[in-house]
């Protein structure tokens, strides 16, 4: 039996097929939305229309922006000739937090995963292979997830990226800081062998 | 310093404000509205307009509905002699998903609760006495939850109701179905001893 109005049915709807939310939460949220006043309601869905009409794709690194570039390609004091390649913009502000990089970024918009129908065609590989040909970049980093899809990604950009005579580099994968060496999975514990250092 | 462009971050604020969502799921689910098609994120911010704009109360039970009676107060079939007083429209669908309660529902949109200045006269109490002197009511079952807010609006509604000289019933509280005696807190545990029944 359906319990709930049609509109208020439709509202729950929405939010369940969001990340992170389930029936419980979908239903909390559009009661409270239910019970704001109508102009912080109308804010909430306006919020919605004019982010996704603004908020459109750098035409340098692809990262989400309001303008033609976006606030670090157009920044002279950061280093152009650096570009970090990450999957998503939540990647790239990950970084940015850490406040050790300056070079610039490119982001992909995804990861190659066959499984879910996403090739390279699907991400903005061919846009950094453009900037690659006509910048001057010294060093591409290739900052993309240690999962299966992002080593994958990576492993197929350094293949197209050898051609360019250009330094590529792999962020590093080991040990989180803070952590037990004998908690560690054995997949992290041996690439921190593998990648260790001369100190 | 601001890593998202403004409409971004409006938006993820927007969505940080709502029950149950923390920072981090705000920031993922307005990246996932953005890499929406445009159709489906303007669905989203047309259903909260569409149901901000259809939903009402009703203008008997002040359940939440599209029209002007709800379909619990417009159903022939229910007993219109016993009226579930609760908070709010989630616990008028927990008590329907039962399926044990036939009769109708007064649904008080909150309970008294002085701290977050909710006083009676935010709640739909005046409603429900109007009804208990036009109608025919024979019981008020009073369903509001058992935190102290809900107790005390349970024994507001008990003292309003008694000139009415309608019986007033209160749902049982004790032992939750499963549970395990010695695990169960104090506070339930004595209520379920002071609300033993013959057997």
């Amino acid at each position: 039996m359906q319990y709930n109005a049609v509109p208020l049915q439709k509202l729950i709807e929405q939010f369940e097929r969001m990340p992170g939310i389930g029936r419980k939460t979908a239903q909390r949220i559009a009661f409270y939305i239910l019970g704001l006043p109508e102009n912080e309601s109308k804010a909430i869905a306006d919020a919605i229309n004019d982010a996704c009409k603004k908020i459109h794709k750098c035409s340098v690194c692809c990262n989400l922006t309001e303008d033609e570039l976006c606030p670090i390609c157009k920044n002279d004091k950061r280093d152009h000739s650096v570009v970090c390649v990450v999957e998503d913009s939540q990647s790239l502000i990950a970084i940015e937090k850490t406040k050790e990089f300056s070079g610039v970024y490119h982001v992909l918009h995804g990861a190659i995963s066959p499984l879910d129908g996403i090739g390279p065609e699907q991400l903005t590989i061919k846009e950094l292979i453009a900037r690659l040909g006509s910048d001057e970049i010294k060093e591409v980093i290739i900052a993309t997830d240690s999962d299966i899809e992002g080593e994958a990604t990576a492993m197929y950009l350094s293949k197209l990226i050898k051609p360019f005579n250009i330094k590529i580099t792999r962020i590093a994968f080991g040990l989180p800081v803070g952590t037990d060496i004998q908690y560690a999975d054995e997949v992290t514990l041996s690439r921190a062998i593998e990648g260790r250092r001369n100190m």
